[in-house]
């Protein structure tokens, strides 16, 4: 069986695990410990626990429970002591403190929700997350890096992470029997890179023998790839992993007016497609329509904005698979 | 196999759970709604959600699952938001949301924490439970008579429950099929009583040929039996009942003057044994030194006092084989 490594956290990152479920494939997700906002950032700063909300979402992207399970593992409080909290997060955060570890606190949840494949923390260290912008603004915080007060038009010109390591070498074993490593989709600046800002993961890349897979994402995201085309994702990649990536996906599918109209109101746009830039890059381009046709349904009692131009997880696993076979 | 239903909740339930695990026997719980205290109260003032507290003790009493899973559900956070609050009670209450039943929320932890056994709630609404003191004063609240403010000297005259019912069906089902009922070991007024002004429990228990069995506290408990001897407890608990009882387990060891003194700061005294006022109510009385060997160890992060003196789970778990075998 082959091994696929995704690299990234979030939505995206759930709905490719979601997809990979239908193929005979080993799955397994490396998740930055850069979050800090939201649910997950008050449990940090609160308990001194690791992020959590990422850990939580692909646990339950790879879980093969019943779905009762699932949504409770997903449902958010709305009210009292606990609003905004979600359950999941709650409970990752409660087995870390109780076993001491949070790989312990991630293996008993997989054997709750019946996880088949790996959820791994790029590194056993909560970090944080600055950026640099073109002006000379530093932006520290990765949630501040994701709702940003700029207006988008100075570009970010360089990421860092404290600590930067050291990885976990769960993870850099991860990376070394990889079949495929999957960048995205996902947030670019705070889901992908933070990853490979990690020390070790970027020479453990290099060193592995697996395709390096760009999944480009839909849109624009406000404050970190506003105006980015393609190719100009695939060049920030590049940057941080310090190599060429052998493939990028990108979807041709355009999501409907209305919910285009949504986007616009968070600065978001169709990220374009530059096929001819990549392929300068020396990057094979696959294109097909990936929009899911279900759009995203917000969960009860979650409050946090969610995509909702989404791939369609099996057709883009299917690209996957078919690229490692 | 023999049929055990225990009507409690709290510690002592706990213990005695703890204890018949080790015998053939299937073991269930009825549990009252009335608790409105610390984190159960919380929860449910702010979700209007049934209080969970009793029933995740007695969830993680019947689990047969590994350590870190049963620590990790009786864990309690200390700081921030989730301060006071158990894991256990975070997650039965997010489950009571996302499932709409306290019932299904059960079935779901039972499962998680591969529990043997029924945990039930005697209704299926969140009832208040009000006390008329002697000197016709009410206290509105279960935590109220819990940690009274008067000084224990006025007896409690009347406790009412309301709403009073209807009866949870699966408790009344148990009821009829129990070989033996055991009252106790808990909090006279708030845990065990209270399941017995819901209506429909009493009748089901006085069709049920079940023996009724009650075990009798260490100590007493201020503002609830305050100078009670066993005796005044048997004839409390029959006034609720409406019937008699079978037999009355009796400890006859005495807790050593260290934890005598922690008890002392509580106005709690040993609870005295009138064994011939007992007998001549026409109830058996069995007697044993039942005291634990093990002093009951605070639970780190947990806030709520504990009982210290505690029976010796197998012991008190054997003499009830025994009377029903």
């Amino acid at each position: 069986m082959k091994n696929i490594v995704i690299i990234g956290g979030g939505t995206g990152t759930y709905t490719l695990l979601a997809g990979l479920r239908q193929f005979p494939t080993n799955n397994a997700v490396i998740v930055s410990t850069a979050d800090d906002g939201g649910s997950t950032g008050k449990l940090r700063r609160d308990l001194g626990v690791m992020p959590v909300g990422d850990l939580r979402q692909c646990l339950v992207g790879l879980s093969y429970t019943d779905d009762t399970t699932r949504t409770m593992f997903s449902y958010r409080f709305t009210k009292g002591d606990l609003a905004g909290h979600s359950i999941g997060n709650i409970i990752l955060a409660a087995l870390e403190k109780s076993t001491g570890s949070i790989e312990k606190a991630i293996a008993v949840v997989a054997r709750l929700l019946n996880v088949r494949g790996e959820v791994v923390p790029v590194t056993l260290f909560p970090a944080v997350l600055s950026a640099t912008l073109q002006n000379g603004k530093r932006i520290v915080g990765e949630h501040f890096i994701d709702e940003p007060s700029h207006d988008g038009s100075i570009k970010i010109k360089e990421l860092k992470l404290k600590p930067s390591g050291p990885a976990n070498p769960r993870a850099l074993r991860l990376i070394q029997n990889a079949d495929a490593i999957v960048f995205g989709p996902g947030d670019l600046f705070t889901s992908t890179i933070p990853n490979l800002l990690v020390k070790g993961v970027g020479q453990a890349i290099a060193k592995s023998r697996a395709k390096k897979i760009m999944v480009a994402n839909m849109m624009t995201k406000h404050g970190q790839t506003d105006k980015f085309t393609v190719s100009d994702s695939a060049r920030a990649l590049q940057k941080y992993l310090g190599q060429k990536l052998d493939a990028v996906i990108v979807n041709t599918g355009k999501p409907p007016q209305k919910i285009l109209k949504l986007y616009q109101k968070e600065r978001a746009e169709i990220m374009k497609t530059d096929s001819e830039a990549i392929k300068k890059l020396g990057i094979r381009v696959i294109e097909e329509d990936l929009l899911s046709g279900k759009l995203a349904v917000k969960v009860p009692g979650d409050s946090l904005k969610r995509s909702l131009a989404r791939h369609d997880s099996e057709k883009l696993a299917k690209i996957i698979y078919k690229l490692v076979s």
